[in-house]
């Protein structure tokens, strides 16, 4: 019997959990949503029948441990969710201890994009540097750090909020009481707000304003500018994270990827402008595509396990 | 026979050492300075003296090893010089096996503000915590992280380059190729070149539009408005240092420290405003002063040889 574990994504409707042996090949996936309205204790009770039906199908005596991503705040060593938008029902529970009670073994707590970032460096894009940076682009911008083959956590797992960072002085205010955040600036989201502002219509998904792009005349051009905004957006974005680390490595992923041709050299562009070490020949330093998708935490929560104390 | 080490900061112009022992406790620090156009050799052969002078009156049977701090690229595991501004005559020099096979000891090489982090974490104001970002303020802005209780690196020491982060989008233009580099907008040399353009005086240095910020008057409210900017650049670094480590400490070092009061009230109130981790209370984040001044790269520089396997 192969050792493998168990990996799961909690979001604040649905719940993925994956079995994901050793080396690395996911062996089994299940997703379903959970009734968060239901109680406490029927969250943990849905939570627990997931994780435990892999494990029953897989058997208890492979199972090296159970990682959990979570969005929010957490306390990695009380194994609490101390804060978070979607998941308030499960804040100051004993999450991690109440699910290893029910399910006979290990559990780890951990950020959710955090958790990607260790995805993407134990089996994606990352599986040949020790050290590197993840921004995760979809209706929001998230990310995460992993340095030495290990994860940047912060006091509460909330290291690698580069959505809240400020890349305009004076940009969008932002409901974190930031302004000019990146999420602002480069997410799905705002290419929509920029597409309305721009007049090229009130309902267009960024894909839509991906599409127009792609068309001649003046829609086009108005939708390659947008793009351009999204791109010197994340090259000012890159060229900090790059000063920062100078890690040899710099992943994006998430919905917005499909549009990589037309934000990459906007953003390279700025990102070598603004970093000289981006530029320096001394240390290599790559920018490139996730590989994972949005199975990224699940492999990274899978992995936990294994590289944790 | 107490357990020891030694500690180096190889400067552009001078060369100091330091023997430390293993609770923290300076035995000894000697300085001087270094004929950099004496050639390669002289060079190092003036390095290995300096460290014999503490060796040979500290005793080598307690010698735990050599940590040397340098300004510049390195190559942590071939122990090289790859890019200096200050010492492009030690460059791809083979300087910590050349050094090692001169004293009989095991010889580290790391980033000097690097190691200047490390010494705080050790021995200063961040002895309490695991994790921490150190910034310095003196004519240029560096800095280091800390992480776990060791050093953040880089792919070649480069981590840590805070003074190159634009902060204003538009702002100076810095010998780096950016733009609005911090460096340019809170550093003693951009609070001279403000007072030049506030005509407060052509050859004011930081400490006399200090001590103008102190008098009433019109010159005063000029002063006391650059050192508004520098706290507001700080700031918005701050919030992007707090939005990405999520760690307890940030530090503030360097010879701008004393102006403390006068900067620390504008950072605070603008890194607030634009980092909702920093107001979040589920979480604690102190920026404070660093302690040890310009010998933390000593004390870290030291600490090495009992951390690094």
């Amino acid at each position: 019997m192969p050792e493998y574990s168990i990996g799961l994504d909690l979001g604040g409707t649905n719940l993925r959990a994956a079995a994901i042996e050793r080396g690395g090949t996911m062996l089994d996936k299940i997703s379903g949503e959970t009734d968060f309205k239901g109680g406490r204790d029927a969250v943990l009770g849905d939570i627990a029948a997931t994780i435990a039906k892999l494990r029953d199908k897989h058997g208890a005596g492979g199972l090296a441990g159970i990682g959990v991503g979570v969005p929010g705040f957490i306390r990695v060593k009380e194994g609490l969710i101390t804060g978070s938008n979607n998941l308030a029902i499960l804040e100051n529970v004993p999450v991690r201890d109440e699910l290893s009670r029910r399910l006979g073994t290990r559990v780890i707590l951990e950020n959710d994009a955090n958790a990607a970032a260790l995805g993407e460096k134990w089996i994606g894009a990352g599986r040949h540097v020790d050290d590197l940076v993840l921004l995760t682009l979809g209706t929001g911008i998230g990310g995460g750090i992993i340095s030495g083959g290990r994860i940047v956590r912060g006091s509460v797992g909330m290291a690698g909020e580069f959505g809240h960072i400020s890349v305009v002085v004076n940009g969008n205010p932002c409901g974190c009481g930031n302004q000019g955040c990146l999420e602002k600036h480069a997410s799905a989201s705002a290419v929509t707000a920029m597409a309305k502002l721009m007049r090229l219509g009130d309902g267009l998904s960024s894909k839509d304003v991906y599409d127009l792009a792609k068309t001649v005349g003046d829609a086009g051009d108005k939708a390659r500018h947008i793009w351009k905004v999204v791109g010197e957006s994340l090259g000012l974005m890159m060229a900090m994270l790059i000063n920062t680390f100078n890690f040899p490595l710099y992943l994006l992923s998430g919905g917005m990827l499909p549009a990589w041709e037309l934000f990459e050299p906007h953003m390279t562009r700025v990102a070598k402008e603004r970093s000289f070490t981006f530029r320096a020949t001394l240390t290599e330093t790559r920018i490139a595509q996730a590989t994972l998708g949005n199975e990224a935490g699940l492999f990274g929560a899978a992995y936990l396990p294994w590289i944790e104390a």
